[in-house]
C-alpha cells in the first residue's frame, strides 16, 4: 500500500476501505507518512467528502490511536454532552449534576477558551482549589460518588486529532464535516462515553455560522454515530446571542448555581434542561423526551442536582465554603456599566463581539499560551426582547483596570443594538436530529 | 500575507494575485513555506483550478526561480517544439535543422527516458562523442552556426518546477491542468524560446489517454502563452501506435537520418514537417501554414536539413563519419523476429506495450537512475493497415541477449493486433489550437 494512491483515490471522490483508512492514520502517527502526504489527503477529503461508514472508520482509527478510558466498571449509562462552542455557554455545569441525579454517568472531557468562545476548564479553574487534571482511579472514584466528573484532555488521549488539527489549523483544511465529526467524536468516545448529546450552535457567535453548515455537522456526527453503533442526539441551538447574562469564568459558574437553584435566566434553563434531557434519552432512562424534562426539572426543583454539583465540586478539590461565601461578590476591581442612550427595545446582541469584548477583558484568549483571568467579565442586566429606559444599565463590566472597562463598554455598545420596537421572537432551540 | 490564507482563497475557488502567487512560490523555493502547505495548495489547484492570467503568473514566477538563457543576441526568430511524450518519438531531430534551414533559431531543452517513453537526451547520446551539457557560450555559438541547439536542462533552470514536481509526484497531484501547463512553460520560456509549438499527444502511449484531456491541455498551454504575450501553436496527434518503425536510442536517430534523407516512413514524416510548419507560423516566417509546409518540404528536398543536421552533429562534438558508417548496421547483438501467426491485416500496435516492450530491451528505463542501452529496441517492417502473410516478420528485436529477445517478442506479440479486414484509418493530426 501506498499513501499517494489512498491520496489519489480519495481525490478521484472514491470511498477509502478501513485498510486504506488505518495504514494512512497509523503510518502518520507513527511518522512513516509525512505532513506533506497528510495535508493533500485532508484536502482531497475536503473536497471529495467521505462516506458515514469512512468518517466511522476514520473516528475509530483516530480514537485508538491514544489511550481509552475503560469506565465499564460504574454502574449506570454513561453519557456526555458536547458543544461546539459558543458565548456564555455553561451548559455543562447545570446538566451534569442534573443527569447525575437521574442516574446518568457522565464522563466529561472540556476543552479551553479559543478566539471569541469560553472554555470550561479556564471557567473551573476559577473555582479555588478545582482540579482538572485527573488520574483514571481518581476519574472512577469522583463519578461513582458524585455521577459526573470534568477534566481536561491529557496528552495520551487522541494523539491523532492533535497532530492532525494542528496540521488542518495551517493548510486550510478546519471546515470539513468529516473532518470536525471524526476530530470531535474520537475525542468523546474515547472518553468513555456510550451514548452522546451534541449541541450544535448556530449562529454570530458560533463556529458554523448557518442552519445549513449546523445541520450538516449535526447530520454528520449522528450518522457516523451510528455507523458505530453508538447512541447520538444533535440538537441545533441558536448562537445569535449570549447564552444566559453572564460572560466570564467565575461569572459562568455563578450564574449556573443560580440555574441550579431554580434563578437562572429562562434561555440557559431551557437549554441545559432540554440537553439533560436527551442525555437520559441517549441513555435509555427515558424514551420520552418530556418525561425526561419534567425528571430533569424535578432534580432542580428538589435541589437534588445542586447538591450533587456541591459534592462535585469538593471532590475535584474545589473549595466549596470559599465558593459560597464568594458567589455574588467576587469581582474583578474595576467596573463600568454600558447605559442605554436611548428608550427603546433591545433589538440584538452579537454574541461574537461580545465573546471579543470578553477576550479584551482577559476573560478569554487570543492565543492557546495566554493566560485568563477569573473574575473579569461581562453581566447582563437586560437582554433582547427587553424595553430599556435611556440611562438604564444594559450591562456590567468587571475589569482589571479603568481603561480596559471603557475599552469593553466601546465594543459592547457596538455588539447591543436598539430599536423602536419589539424584535422578533428567536427560536432557541432550532431542530433535533437523532 | 500568510501561507494558510493563500491556500484557503483557492481552496474557496477564488482567483490568487500575482502577489499572493509570488509569495507562495518564492516562500516555497526558499524554504520559508514547508511541503505540508505547497501539498494542499496544490490540491486545492487541482480541485478549483486556475484562470489563465493565474497559470500565466505562476508560469513566469516559476520560471525566474532560476537562470533564464539570454539568446536575445541572435538573428531571427527564437522558436522551440515540445512534446507532450510519445512512444517512437523522434520529430525534433526532423523538425529543428528542417525549422533552422527556413531561418528559424530553436533552442531546444529536451528530457530523458522515463517510463514507457522514450528520451530525446537518451537518443542524442547513442551517438558517439555527442554532447548535451552545454555552457551558455557554446550554446550561442552553436545555434549561430547551424540554427540548433539540442541540450540537456541544468540545474539552474526552474529549481522551483524540480521542487514542486517531485512534491507533486508522492502528493497525487500531478494531473492537473494549470500545474501541467505552469511546469512545461516555466521550462520552455527558460530556455529563451518566443514562440512555442507543443505536440500533445493523446492515445494509450501518451500521457493523456483521451482526446478531451489533451484538448484540455492544448487549450491551457495555448490560453496561457497568450495571457502571457507568446506565440504558441498546440497541434493535437495521435499516439494510439508508436510513431514511426523505429523504437529505441540509435535506431530512432537511424530512423530520423533517414527522414531527412526523404526515405522515412510517411506518420513519422507528416507530423514531423507538420510541427515544423508551425514553427516557421509561430516564428513568424509564414503566416500560411501551407506555404510553410511546402517550404519545409524544399527543405528536405534540396539536402540542405540533411546538411544542417550533420553540421549540429558535428558541432555538438557528435562522430559524423562513426555514424555515417554506422548508420543502418549498429545493432544489438542479439537479435529476433515477431513473425504473423496467421494470414491478415493489421488492426493495431498498441504504444503503451510498445513502449514498456523497450524498456525491457533496456533501451528505456524504469527508474530515473537506470542506465539505458544504446542499440536495442525494436524496428518494425509492417504497421497498422497492412496485410502480412502468416510467417512474415512483423518486426524485429535488437536485444543483450536471447532471453530478453524472446521475452520481447512475448510482448510485442501481445501489443500487436491482427484481425480479417483492413482496420479504419487513423486521423493523425487531431486538432490544432492557437
Amino acid at each position: 500500500m501506498r499513501a499517494v494512491d489512498i491520496i489519489m483515490k480519495k481525490r478521484n471522490g472514491e470511498s477509502l476501505s478501513y485498510e486504506e483508512l488505518s495504514f494512512l492514520i497509523e503510518g502518520y502517527v507513527s511518522g512513516d507518512i509525512p505532513d506533506y502526504q497528510m495535508s493533500s489527503w485532508l484536502m482531497s477529503v475536503y473536497f471529495s467528502g467521505m462516506t458515514p461508514r469512512e468518517t466511522g472508520d476514520l473516528t475509530a482509527l483516530m480514537m485508538r490511536s491514544g489511550e481509552v478510558l475503560d469506565l465499564s466498571s460504574l454502574e449506570g449509562p454513561l453519557v456526555d454532552k458536547h458543544s461546539t462552542g459558543g458565548v456564555g455557554d455553561k451548559t455543562s455545569f447545570i446538566l451534569a449534576p442534573v443527569a447525575a441525579a437521574c442516574g446518568i454517568q457522565v464522563p466529561m472531557m472540556s476543552g479551553r477558551a479559543l478566539g471569541h468562545t469560553g472554555g470550561t476548564l479556564d471557567k473551573l479553574e476559577s473555582l479555588k482549589g478545582y482540579r482538572i487534571h485527573l488520574e483514571q482511579e481518581e476519574i472512577l472514584r469522583i463519578m461513582e460518588q458524585t455521577g459526573y466528573v470534568i477534566m481536561g484532555q491529557t496528552e495520551r488521549i487522541v494523539p491523532a486529532d492533535r497532530k492532525m488539527y494542528a496540521l488542518r489549523d495551517v493548510t486550510a483544511t478546519v471546515e470539513s464535516i468529516p473532518l470536525i465529526t471524526a476530530s470531535i467524536l474520537s475525542k468523546k468516545l474515547a472518553e468513555g462515553a456510550q451514548g452522546l448529546v451534541f449541541d450544535v450552535k448556530c449562529g454570530s457567535g458560533a463556529f458554523m455560522k448557518t442552519r445549513e453548515q449546523a445541520s450538516l455537522l449535526a447530520e454528520s456526527l449522528v450518522s457516523t454515530g451510528k455507523a458505530m453503533g453508538r447512541r447520538i442526539i444533535a440538537v441545533l441551538t441558536s448562537m445569535e446571542e449570549p447564552l444566559g447574562c453572564a460572560v466570564g469564568n467565575f461569572l459562568e459558574v455563578e450564574e449556573a448555581w443560580e440555574c441550579l437553584g431554580g434563578r437562572g435566566p429562562e434561555d440557559l434553563m431551557e437549554i441545559s434542561l432540554t440537553l439533560a434531557s436527551r442525555m437520559l434519552v441517549a441513555g435509555g432512562i427515558c424514551t420520552d423526551s418530556e418525561k425526561a424534562l419534567s425528571l430533569c426539572r424535578e432534580k432542580i426543583d428538589n435541589g437534588e442536582a445542586s447538591r450533587i454539583f456541591l459534592e462535585n465540586m469538593e471532590a475535584q478539590g474545589g473549595d466549596v465554603e470559599w465558593f459560597l461565601e464568594n458567589t455574588g461578590r467576587w469581582r474583578a476591581p474595576a467596573g463600568a456599566v454600558l447605559e442605554a442612550d436611548r428608550d427603546g427595545y433591545i433589538q440584538s446582541i452579537n454574541a461574537y463581539e461580545t465573546g471579543m469584548a470578553s477576550v479584551s477583558l482577559g476573560a478569554g484568549r487570543s492565543r492557546a499560551e495566554d493566560p485568563v483571568e477569573p473574575h473579569t467579565g461581562i453581566r447582563f442586566l437586560r437582554k433582547s426582547g427587553d424595553f430599556v429606559k435611556k440611562g438604564e444599565a444594559v450591562c456590567e463590566i468587571f475589569a482589571l483596570n479603568k481603561e480596559q472597562a471603557d475599552n469593553a463598554v466601546a465594543q459592547m455598545e457596538h455588539a447591543v443594538t436598539m430599536g423602536e420596537t419589539p424584535p422578533a421572537a428567536v427560536t432557541r432551540i432550532i431542530r433535533e436530529i437523532f
